[in-house]
């Protein structure tokens, strides 16, 4: 069994070098490769998503019907489901990502030192990325185009349940760099379903890798912080708060509190737990869980909310601390806009958190005190997403402190170097 | 045996458990404190530091003794001295950062969505940061000066040599702290010098600390390496290249490798290999290796060098990947700019490169193609270095890729959430 299982990894160990030393030398032509090349190859991947429609829709009902037959759930089935509607979504995707202007070259800062050196800080791509992700295709697309935009390299690692649906994407992504001119190498995908590729790549890989983005459910995050050699730029849990200041417009209050919540119950920027000031929490709750309840959303309270609202259930700590990704709200009646603060600091992922209010010193001080990823006033925490930023589309939403918060797209994959010209200086 | 290993593993849990949870607490206060109040503190230290410099002295005559005693090296002793002049640097240094611009708060960027959402990226400290460094006691200045001008809680952890010295400064900067109404809490020391403090930093605090910058030689990196499991702003070799190119003028050449190689050998930014173009190898070499042997510098070369310098030794393939941090260089003699440059592709590090050139197109080239942290025209790599390139002082220069290339200022040491105003937006 051992000599089995040394076998096995020695194999993956090879096949994973070889994808890391192509991606590494695909690389370095990429980063020197011209806005205008790159923009092409997009939309000629563009075109052969289009052109191969009928292929992918046929590899995806291949994985569809694997996986009901391992019974995954009606969640996963629907993450993993294609159809020419998302298929046409994915060469918007590319379309849309090659309209942006180029990350890459951009002069970040620029003076000049008293001894006459002039210094620029221009924005270079990080080199290669490390994709790993879970059942959605489109994942796929969204990953290849914004890191060939950037100009860096990509090994991606789909979910195995995707697996012919994302090998029959990636021969279109490779498809359109070769039209371009750009070698295939830049866009590579793991060629197996093996989870230990999974392992060799958090912590073998770091002479071929530069960071991992890691972008799926608790297990593989888990996963991730556990056996991560080489940077990673994380994504964690999305335990989002919406806080109904006192001075809250109540109409506001029930739409901004319905559509973070129940807009879509899955995502990371979805809302978890409601908090609302006691001047207003029997102004406001009985509308707020009316509609939520009409929307079929179970209500989780506190006793105050409770005396307010009767069919709410008990809540306890560990609703304060839960990402449902379901449809389940918590509710917490605080006594001010400190004490809002304060459960978000002890509750919250730092992903995204709303304030309603027509106070905007009230916002003010949330925004500083608040340390999350995205802070929002009078608006809905689903906006916590690349596309809604305006940035073409996201590879994920960084909730780690380093290089990139909040949605990650082109510009985020970038790193920067410094460029000195001088006249002979040296140093004193 | 292993029990007493457990007990004392225990003990240097608690105590950086301790400390970490303080430093947490503190940089919650410290991000929202206002520039004035920061740099107060900085002012403070400052005065301290020269009040208290007898002291500081006394310290370091201690570290010293036991330094000699136990046979450190010249150049270690030398690191780990102080005197008059350099304790005034080191309150000059806190000066300087005082009058930097502010980096919190900066709008990094600020768009408006169709939708009518305002989004401002803003910077913010990135948190608790862990400091690892050796021998220098004025790194315990800089590290604490950058990281309170950026808002961030630091946890320092100085080499056992530098013990006492470091303590008294470390104790002049809480006094600082405290004068100006910030909780001392902020700028934290380890009070042990068991090396299992440092393991136990690297693979067990990512609760309470978000970055780890290493600082120090090559045992210290590669324990990092292995044991990380924070984020790291890392540092690692600083295997430099000159390139002088055909166009080169001969005095320049002449004067930037000598500055280059031996302004000072020990740092990270200093020379290690001089790649000179076929060209004009016999027109430059004589004059540049005269310069260099007569400061003292030990010359090995390829068998082109050989032939023009007699004196040289013979290089091999070792010598064009060492980091020598001595006076010993490696000289290469290249066909062309393209020689040069795919030498330092695999040979380089990452971290600082020069162009002696005045044909502007062949820099734009160099500056294009290699992709090191810092890239220079007509200039020292001794200028890698945070002062020289106006930041007040630096914390290292990290060669890695994620957050921050080269070197790491206060700016470098934030990162930025996002800001998001709405007029009840909710999304499709």
């Amino acid at each position: 069994m051992t000599e089995r299982r040394a076998a096995v990894d020695a194999s993956i160990a090879a096949t994973m070098d070889a994808l890391g030393q192509a991606a590494r030398t695909a690389a370095r032509g990429l980063a020197v490769t011209d806005s205008e090349r790159r923009n092409a190859a997009l939309l000629a991947m563009a075109a052969a998503i289009r052109s191969k429609a009928a292929a992918i829709l046929e590899a995806n009902e291949t994985d569809m019907r694997a996986a009901r037959e391992r019974g995954l759930s009606e969640a996963m089935l629907d993450r993993l489901i294609l159809d020419g509607e998302r298929v046409e979504a994915m060469a918007v995707v590319l379309e849309a990502v090659s309209e942006l202007p180029d990350p890459v070259g951009r002069i970040l800062a620029e003076w000049q030192r008293p001894n006459g050196l002039k210094i620029q800080r221009v924005a270079v791509p990080l080199g290669v990325i490390g994709m790993i992700y879970e059942s959605r295709p489109n994942v796929t697309v969204d990953a290849a185009a914004l890191c060939v935009k950037s100009g860096n390299a990509v090994i991606l690692r789909g979910g195995s349940e995707s697996f012919h649906s994302s090998q029959t994407i990636h021969n279109c992504i490779r498809g359109g760099l070769i039209d371009a001119g750009i070698t295939p190498e830049c866009v590579q995908m793991v060629p197996t379903r093996d989870r230990a590729a999974v392992g060799y790549l958090l912590a073998s890989m770091s002479e071929w890798v530069d960071v991992v983005i890691p972008r799926g459910g608790k297990g593989l995050l888990q996963r991730v912080r556990d056996e991560a050699r080489v940077p990673v730029i994380g994504h964690l849990e999305g335990v989002c708060h919406v806080y109904l200041h006192s001075a809250a417009d109540a109409d506001m209050a029930r739409e901004v509190v319905l559509n973070a919540k129940m807009r879509r119950t899955g995502v990371c920027g979805a809302a978890e737990t409601i908090l609302v000031d006691r001047k207003v929490a029997a102004k406001l709750l009985p509308d707020v869980c009316a509609a939520l309840s009409a929307a079929g959303c179970e209500i989780r309270g506190d006793e105050t909310v409770r005396a307010i609202v009767p069919a709410a259930v008990s809540a306890n700590s560990e609703d304060w601390a839960a990402e449902y990704l379901d449809a389940i709200v918590a509710i917490r009646v605080v006594d001010d806009i400190d004490n809002a603060i304060a459960h978000i600091v002890e509750y919250g992922s730092g992903h995204t958190e709303s304030i309603v209010t027509n106070d905007d010193l009230a916002a003010e001080q949330f925004f500083r005190s608040v340390d999350s990823a995205i802070v929002l006033q009078n608006a809905s925490t689903q906006f916590a997403d690349g596309g809604e930023f305006g940035m073409g589309a996201e590879i994920g939403i960084a909730t780690g402190r380093i290089h990139a918060r909040g949605p990650v797209g082109a510009e985020q994959l970038t790193t920067y170097k410094y460029i000195v010209r001088g006249t002979g200086q040296v140093r004193p």
